[in-house]
């Protein structure tokens, strides 16, 4: 782990995260699995903005000169947005029931992830982050502490918390709040599998609207994939959770799911997701659930496969490969990475500087194509995505939701 | 403002803070006022302490690597202490209400004093902070959510909400959380005073026990001085609040008023604080109240004068030095400055050393007198307590701190 401190005055740099594995707690791998060692002591730390040299600098950045700046911030609200961190911060709240692929692991076992989020946030965007994991799980509960933690952040991104009672919380937050929340498990995926798609249609001499596509899982990925592709056109997709095909006369929905059948599934299937696969040009995995080989080789030719589970893709790469014109995953190791990082930091980065009080579908419209659009030239089969370390990215989704943020009316700058 | 990142590796530094002061507001001090211009963007920032230089950084830090340790958390929950910034990070939470001599402000505009204290806590002792304005006032209300937020946090800093309902929630959190609850206007306070005023007796000649003390002020920072004063030995201390002394036969007080008159004011004074100084030997001011200058003359000779009202002492320095044998003040610009940022840095460095699981009265007693200790051989009437930028003090505190919680069986390292 490289150390670091921001603070150019202090005279104290501790890095005292020194605290012993527990006793009675034997874990081999921490030892020899280099993911614990740069976790030693977490990844983040407070970095400081103003100086400390002396007795004038203490009287401005605290008492009595911090009074001045508090009573100015009472007087005209607006003005913590500019004498404050306010408006460059994003709480990044969890209830750890829905961490990666681990399921319910609680709020201090999400910490890791948080941390991670925050760090991606501000390499890639200079957005500061602080993770906020919650120990609740009720939707009133979390919405009453969101509500009262709002002051102190420009933003909210929810993370993590598992469906429906994300989608609830998400429409709730966003109604009671004047500022941007994303759930970025929803709208970051979403983003990034738009942007693929779009780019994948191209680079095959399609368009999104002669596409039929088929969506592997119901929760929160599942649910906005599904909404942002309706939106930009999408041909027809239809969906399956763990019980099979979503379809009108299915009993027993969620009130998020029954929504759906109203706008998916034109062709009414009722079965399997094997059934429904057949001659479809688009698989868009969003569960672990997989798929058999048999199944893949009934799309229709030139198919275009997203196997995006983590760390196991719903259909192996090298089997999906022998089908389709376009395979993507969630894995760094093969091409076409889709990853959430190559949204959220760019989104709020574009969101802060347009200081909109929401993102807007628009918005995040505007930010899968301006992601695809990176690509530019350099587009191929194996190549519909840019990479996560392409610099390109954070400030072109930047600038694309900034400007939708203005055209859509909810920017203040 | 000194603008810095502390991130290593990152190809992006914005610094974004541009955004306008609301069309309509004109407050023309902003443009002259330095401590208006130190404010602009907030004074801290997030800071990066784990590299990410490219895909193997990335999926230690990220996706699959942090799987692993969320996995190991998630297993054995003590490990958050050791693999995440959570075991040298306090939340800075306040409701706004009490908010320096300003009063109840709201959270928004209290951010500013929120992010001076983050700023201290790490140029002075390393501590990660992070301000959490609440907007809540009820006490149920701010309990729950502090209990809510603590799986991200190592301990909680209280800060400026108002008396008496500052005295039940630190009670109520500490009882509910294994982490250190620590009102800082109450304890740091109550530290530093404690601190000076066993200087002040032995620049004197006397000891603690040989002084009778008048308190002004019953709020967080007057009951908490009375406190420890007690426990420290002090000889007699009386406290008035704005009503007069507090005595068993006064009725109304609330609980807290009440219980002190159990253990204070052994002569039974029963009217004004003027009335009850006359021939004593200490003046605590912890309240704006002005004490006329024939009050301060009826004081026994050599007195000890701490006026800390800021930034107006209750009795002018200047007047104060005619009839006393050590004057204090909240000031920077008069000598013997009582100013708590000599004691909640090293107290938290101290708790966070030793991992302990609450701040005990005997780890406070430990910070003051490893305070006090500081001075040595600078011992003076104008030289009753150390500079706030002697580099001696955090180290000094914190060690005694730890050292006290280990003694105190509070200790987990």
């Amino acid at each position: 782990m490289t150390a670091s401190s921001s603070d150019p005055t202090s005279a104290h740099h501790h890095h005292p995260h020194d605290a012993p594995v527990p006793e009675g707690v034997a874990i081999p791998v921490l030892d020899t699995d280099p993911a614990f060692a740069l976790h030693k002591g977490g990844k983040i730390e407070l970095g400081i903005t103003a100086p400390l040299r002396n007795r004038d600098d203490l009287s401005l950045a605290y008492t009595p000169g911090v009074a001045r700046v508090c009573t100015a911030i009472a007087a005209f609200p607006q003005l913590a947005d500019v004498y404050t961190w306010r408006a460059n911060t994003v709480a990044v709240v969890t209830d750890g029931t829905a961490v990666l692929g681990l399921g319910d692991i609680g709020p201090a076992a999400a910490l890791p992830v948080m941390e991670g989020k925050a760090l991606l946030f501000k390499h890639f965007a200079g957005v500061d982050a602080v993770p906020i994991c919650l120990d609740c799980t009720d939707v009133d509960e979390l919405f009453e502490t969101v509500v009262r933690l709002a002051p102190s952040f420009g933003g909210i991104n929810l993370e993590d918390i598992s469906a429906p009672r994300c989608f609830e919380l998400e429409q709730r937050l966003q109604a009671a709040l004047d500022i941007p929340v994303f759930h970025d498990d929803q709208h970051g995926t979403a983003i990034v599998v738009l942007a693929a798609l779009r780019n994948a249609a191209k680079v095959t001499g399609r368009t999104l609207g002669d596409l039929r596509a088929v969506v592997s899982g119901a929760g929160a990925a599942g649910v906005a994939v599904t909404k942002i592709l309706l939106a930009a056109g999408i041909g027809d997709i239809a969906v399956a959770d763990s019980r099979g095909m979503l379809h009108s006369a299915r009993e027993g929905l969620t009130d998020i799911k029954a929504d759906l059948t109203g706008q998916t599934n034109q062709a009414g299937h009722a079965g399997t997701i094997e059934d429904a696969l057949a001659g479809a040009d688009v698989f868009l995995g969003l569960s672990a659930g997989k798929v058999p080989e048999d199944a893949v080789a009934r799309m229709a030719p030139g198919a275009l496969i997203f196997a995006m589970a983590n760390p196991d893709p719903e259909i192996d790469p090298a089997i999906a490969s022998k089908y389709a014109a376009v395979v993507a995953t969630g894995r760094s190791d093969y091409p076409n990475q889709i990853n959430n990082v190559l949204a959220f930091p760019g989104v709020f980065r574009g969101a802060f500087q347009s200081r909109a009080r929401r993102i807007t579908e628009g918005m995040k419209l505007a930010a899968a194509d301006a992601l695809a659009a990176v690509v530019g030239d350099d587009l191929a089969p194996d190549c519909v995505i840019p990479s996560v370390f392409d610099d390109r990215v954070a400030p072109a989704v930047a600038a694309a939701v900034a400007q939708a943020a203005r055209v859509e009316g909810v920017a203040r700058a």
